[in-house]
């Protein structure tokens, strides 16, 4: 194989409970991208449509994270990268891992899947922190593993694949104010409340076991984000009138998907997730703010090989 | 039925990641209860064994524990409660929630079981209140629930029930001296850095995770405690000489049950068990610090009856 086209799947990050642990992976909505193998060594970064991004390789979170990867393959030549953007940049819902994830996942896919999932998260978790300004994984991981994830450390990066229960749908409306993720994490606080944080790992429990045991009531009640997300909302205008009306169309839950301002909503069935996206955009269509919302089942697979 | 006698299970609380949400049930150790219906109203505690325990009802755990779930009974009449304690007071293996909630326990079967276990860990907190000054639920929800469980949340309360990988057993070593709860709970720090506090809520993620998977090994990955750990464990000696120890007979991974003194060490196998219970007796005997060892399968059932 020479050429391998790849989807490269939007992904929500901290799913209200879990900031910076747990993951999960879109459907509806990612980026495109063709990777060919080359006689020249090195990675190049040949065309990108959709989004104004640096060429150059070292400069670009794909082309960080595949040379993050050449320098563990043998083999002598390289790889040329054309990205088809879709994922807007800034959006919250994984734009930068999903081209860190597609690029190795489409090399791994051309060198005939010499690397593991979880090698390949390490590798893409370069590009992340070139993006953001830390190797963070609760995006990459479920863009290449799929469904919901969960990280349970850093130190060794040990990733675990949690189940997806098979109606788990996602309505995510991402309003385009801009919130970059390093102001995002800046302000944030360093230290947390021992009671908030007994609250926060108890709705990870709570998430966690919702999801093995297929528990929609659970996973509602785990959604639940009493650290991150009250400093957080205040940068995304009408957050708190979506959470409350995604909650009044049936949502299981919402929160802020990854740094935002896109805002993600948890529900049950796709018939949900309709009403979900309808109240959202009531309450955007009148603002001055141009939005988008997608609807998406959780995406058991994570990257995948497209027909060329 | 007039009369029936309980058998009030240890529990060890937190488990390392899970300080405030997670427990564990005990098997080889437990109070013994003996509750009695009676025709005049109240709750009398007419004798108790073992230990010097008030027999006030309103200042003994049990008694308070009765009291609570008196007032939602409209059973006229009252019960007679006798406590032979084997658990020592002070332990750090839940003495004081195996007395609360085997008080209600054995109540609920003499009334023909009116209430759920979710209720009986509300009215078996109302005694733990008395003993620890705060009414926790993590040894109540496992003494009554048996195996493992989490409390996703205080407010309000919502108790899960984990399973329990069937060979999983605990070591637990009980060095006698003094740590009251209250003081232990003093000396914790009221913040917490965000980052450590992200590790322990990805450990308490992969925990939950272990268990629902069978995945012994992630199981042992997940039991670091981050946070309570390093400030409690100076408060009990030789503890980090158990946990190298303990890790070296092959244990899982080991930490403070509950606020300590007793330190417990996760296991597969009950071979193992008794490996790990060697090496502690090794540490402690040329001291001179009185202790007992525990060996348990953890427990999937609970609080149960005996016959009388």
């Amino acid at each position: 194989m020479k050429a391998v086209k790849v989807f490269c799947p939007g992904t929500i990050a901290n799913v209200s409970c879990g900031f910076d642990v747990l993951g999960l992976c879109l459907d509806s909505v990612g980026d495109e991208m063709i990777v060919r193998k080359s006689d020249v060594p090195g990675i190049r970064i040949t065309k990108i449509e959709g989004a104004d991004l640096p060429l150059e390789t070292k400069k670009n979170v794909a082309g960080v994270a595949a040379l993050a990867m050449l320098k563990e393959i043998t083999f002598e030549g390289g790889f040329d990268i054309e990205i088809y953007k879709k994922i807007k940049a800034g959006s919250g819902i994984g734009s930068s891992a999903a081209s860190a994830a597609g690029a190795v996942y489409g090399i791994n896919a051309l060198l005939g899947n010499p690397f593991t999932n979880a090698k390949l998260v390490e590798f893409a978790m370069q590009g992340e922190a070139l993006a953001s300004g830390a190797p963070h994984a609760d995006n990459v991981a479920p863009a290449l593993m799929g469904g919901c994830t969960l990280v349970r450390s850093y130190t060794p990066l040990d990733v675990i694949a949690l189940p997806t229960p098979s109606e788990l749908y996602a309505t995510v409306v991402h309003p385009q104010i801009e919130v970059k993720t390093a102001d995002s994490r800046a302000i944030l606080k360093h230290n947390v409340t021992l009671k908030k944080a007994i609250q926060q790992w108890g709705n990870v429990g709570g998430f966690v076991s919702g999801l093995f045991l297929n528990d929609y009531d659970l996973i509602s009640r785990s959604l639940e984000d009493v650290i991150v997300e009250p400093i957080r909302s205040v940068l995304i205008p009408y957050f708190k009138t979506v959470k409350v009306a995604t909650k009044n169309a049936g949502a299981l839950g919402s929160g802020i998907s990854g740094s935002g301002p896109s805002i993600f909503a948890l529900s049950k069935g796709a018939d949900t997730a309709h009403k979900v996206a309808d109240a959202i955009h009531d309450i955007y269509k009148n603002s001055e703010i141009k939005f988008d919302i997608h609807i998406s089942k959780v995406n058991p697979k994570g990257c995948k090989v497209l027909p060329l």
